[in-house]
């Protein structure tokens, strides 16, 4: 493909993307196909002569897009957002075309040293403790790791790792397998599954505590499970706390955690995958709490500064912690700033040796925002989040299982699970919005996410309706079975529900 | 930003790529910055308000790309290549703009499904073997990783877990710990530092045995390590073997490692990240050797598919072995098609739980170029490295240290290794071209590596012209200081040589 027609086809996919963005609200948010439906609409083999993209833009609208969920509608509801921008888009068509890595400083100064700028930048936006940043004196620092289960998999090995040589210190008598097979972690049940994969990978147990009542982990919970397992003989190594659990969004308390992790010198790390976009806001500074006594802490750039995927900012207390333990080029980097760039070698902070120039989307979608942008973004979630939740509260039907916590709201159909469990089922073959469950204490309920590029007032509106509207007509067409298959709390609760339904339609009838 | 000023920046940006690809040849080829002057021109916080996109592409370019080592030039000969494409840029762009992930089916089937094609699209272009392709009954398949790195850790990481089960149903008698601490895997010494990391991160020690002369691993060296480490006690788990090597693009012995690995249970992966891309090629035949018998492989795109960075492409025998152990759903994915889409998860594939749809530039950039593109675009490295070779091998003053393989070339300045190190200094000082050096017993060399997106003939010469001119400054300087300082051999072949270089100085006057 030469230059004019990289032209023609990149400004025509500018323009299906404006155009795909524009009207997503127009398709429905989940697709109509069964598996390998859009396999079977492809050829076996790769073309063996070049096709034009006019082709190609065309297969992608018609075999590829009715195939896929979509993530940036305002009717994606389920998980977390994974929201993109057009500072983003852009940035990563930028990154593509410049084409290139960043392993070493040399291999690309600005790829490594905008990272350092664009990290020190959202560490001070979300008011970060001093000694996470780059430009203060010390061995601290943030990178950008490609997702939170890398960030978690990196504080996992490098305390896993850390904890192995203090201990051959300590126990010279112990074996290096030894003293790996003592080796033990924790986090909540609540944790994301990425923390309970990072204990597989590094084949050390991660022991899921149970959470409180309120779905907290607390430090009392954690001291508990240090001491019983000091006391037969085990290491306690690593802490995973979570602020913004999955399930609920619930901010474990990481004040308690520390002190407890202080005294048995155990590695906290915090996981604010979601929540972290809070701590830029005054009025979440609580969410702050005890951030200056842990050893690190991760958050998505996806899901709530407008960076798409993939974007997982890591802060380190101690860098040296890292690339002490992953390093295999025997060149130490003992101090921050030392060696001959005096800048860090990025490659030694994470998992892989090749680094995409992801500051570059990071740069631009900070910049075309401001700090005003990103800031209205996240309360603009939190609002649209208050909203759905007036609208739960407001309908008698409906109860909240955990308060609202920042733009996810989880709430239920009131009576047995079956109920909430047909609501979604109907809500997803109608595929209008896309939620997920879940289930705690035996309850299920369902979790509406505030998501999408660019969601509105009338998008939860529109969500609403369809939830309410669906549970009419779940219960509309439960009333027409036989009544004994029915409890009686639920027919006295439906009787009455149903008089106000009828009530609204004959008032519609009437219009 | 608007739709409006989306559409701006966005075909002002594909102009700005356009502009720079294009004359990519008109800059130094490595940046003139030293540490910190691209920090040092940015402000120290994100910016308040949303600033316009001119500025931002106007700081991209004063501020950035004079930082940056230009990667998609043809004077970028270090490292292996990493290229782009027309295709391949605005995938990423469209992958951005359409913003959805693929960690399940349902979260966005196409997403899922169009990589099980290109993978296979791929696996049949290569020449594959049958079973590593998704149509092929059985628990074979093909998924992208984020880069040979991740590929790797996969694969020792897989291969540890299933160690680790067999040997506690056949050693009932140990505990977990005891079978953890006996594992030990195997690589050679020519192989990447990612092989040695993976190790290091798996908690699992990987010995590199040394290489033969002709810096290729074979069964028998493998052989002796694994019956020594059996009779210690030891639990043989992996080897790691390398289809063209960092250094010299040397090729293991597929056939002789696989016969081992077959006696000992010992999983067999392929890291053909470079070399991968020529078994597309029928002349190429012979590096396929073997691979009928190994348990994984994987490929870099970027390095020979046109495809950027990142997307690194795997292929598993069995793919359960890694779902077996990586999988925390405890949905046990037991047969390929089980289950109720009966498409992978590839999330249990992989490390992250989260996924980009990077099969869709692996899509376009096939498409853009045909097989036949595909295939012209391998053998164009090929004839380039040969052109290369050939200028070496008419120049007496150097000398080659490996066969040229594929896109590289290994050469040295004739004499000790210092003349061979200046060389380089003197290059990387006037940032022309760009190479980086290795070392083999004892002697240093200089590493050409076809690279950039678009390499033609006269870029070699150029490359060739500026290392063999230096040389000859270099020796002209040399002959400038105290003879004393010098070995009577080198006087002996530089006087020669000068008169050569007078002769040439005499002619150039006359002219």
């Amino acid at each position: 493909m030469d230059f004019d027609e990289f032209r023609e086809f990149g400004h025509a996919s500018i323009e299906f993307i404006i155009n795909y963005l524009s009207n997503i609200r127009d398709r429905d948010v989940l697709p109509s196909v069964v598996p390998h439906e859009v396999i079977n609409q492809l050829p076996r083999q790769i073309p063996e002569q070049p096709e034009h993209w006019r082709h190609i833009l065309n297969d992608l609208e018609h075999i590829i897009l009715p195939g896929l969920t979509h993530w940036q509608s305002p009717y994606f509801n389920a998980f977390f957002p994974s929201s993109t921008s057009a500072g983003s888009i852009i940035g990563e068509l930028l990154i593509a075309g410049i084409g290139v890595l960043g392993f070493s400083w040399i291999c690309s100064p600005a790829c490594t040293e905008l990272e350092v700028v664009v990290m020190d930048w959202l560490a001070k936006f979300l008011k970060l403790p001093a000694h996470f940043l780059h430009e203060t004196e010390g061995p601290g620092g943030g990178v950008i790791q490609g997702s939170a289960s890398e960030a978690v998999l990196v504080a996992v090995l490098a305390a896993r790792e850390q904890a192995v040589r203090r201990e051959r210190e300590r126990q010279p008598e112990l074996s290096e397998s030894d003293i790996r097979g003592k080796l033990i972690a924790y986090s909540s049940d609540q944790s994301n599954s990425c923390i309970e994969k990072a204990g597989v990978l590094a084949a050390m147990p991660i022991k899921l505590l149970p959470a409180s009542e309120d779905l907290v982990l607390r430090g009392a919970a954690l001291k508990a499970a240090i001491e019983r397992d000091v006391a037969a003989g085990l290491i306690p190594v690593i802490c995973v706390a979570t602020l913004g659990t999955t399930g609920t969004c619930a901010y474990d308390d990481i004040e308690s955690l520390a002190s407890v992790c202080e005294e048995h010198n155990v590695w906290l790390h915090v996981d604010a995958a979601y929540a972290g976009g809070a701590f830029a806001l005054d009025e979440c500074a609580d969410l702050r709490r005890g951030l200056d006594r842990v050893d690190s802490l991760n958050f998505n750039l996806h899901k709530f500064m407008l960076v798409n995927f993939d974007c997982a900012a890591m802060w380190l207390r101690d860098a040296n912690k890292v690339v002490d333990s992953f390093n295999v080029d025997r060149i130490y980097l003992k101090h921050k700033y030392e060696g001959c760039t005096q800048i860090p070698d990025f490659r030694h902070w994470q998992i892989p040796l090749g680094r995409r120039f992801r500051a570059l989307k990071v740069w631009i979608t900070f910049r075309t925002l401001g700090a005003e942008g990103l800031r209205a973004h996240v309360r603009k979630h939190i609002d649209l989040a208050a909203q759905f939740e007036n609208l739960v509260k407001a309908d008698s039907r409906f109860e909240l299982v955990a308060p609202r916590a920042l733009g996810l709201v989880c709430f239920r159909a009131k009576g047995d699970n079956e109920i909430t469990s047909q609501l979604l089922h109907r809500l997803m073959e109608r595929k209008k919005i896309y939620m997920v469950k879940a289930e705690h204490g035996g309850r299920q309920f369902l979790r509406f996410a505030v998501c999408g590029m660019d969601p509105k007032p009338a998008d939860i509106q529109f969500a609403w309706t369809e939830i309410e509207t669906q549970l009419t007509q779940l219960n509309l067409e439960a009333d027409q079975q036989p009544l004994e298959n029915r409890k009686a709390g639920e027919i006295a609760e439906l009787t009455q529900h149903l008089t106000g339904l009828q009530l609204q339609m004959d008032e519609t009838l009437q219009r």
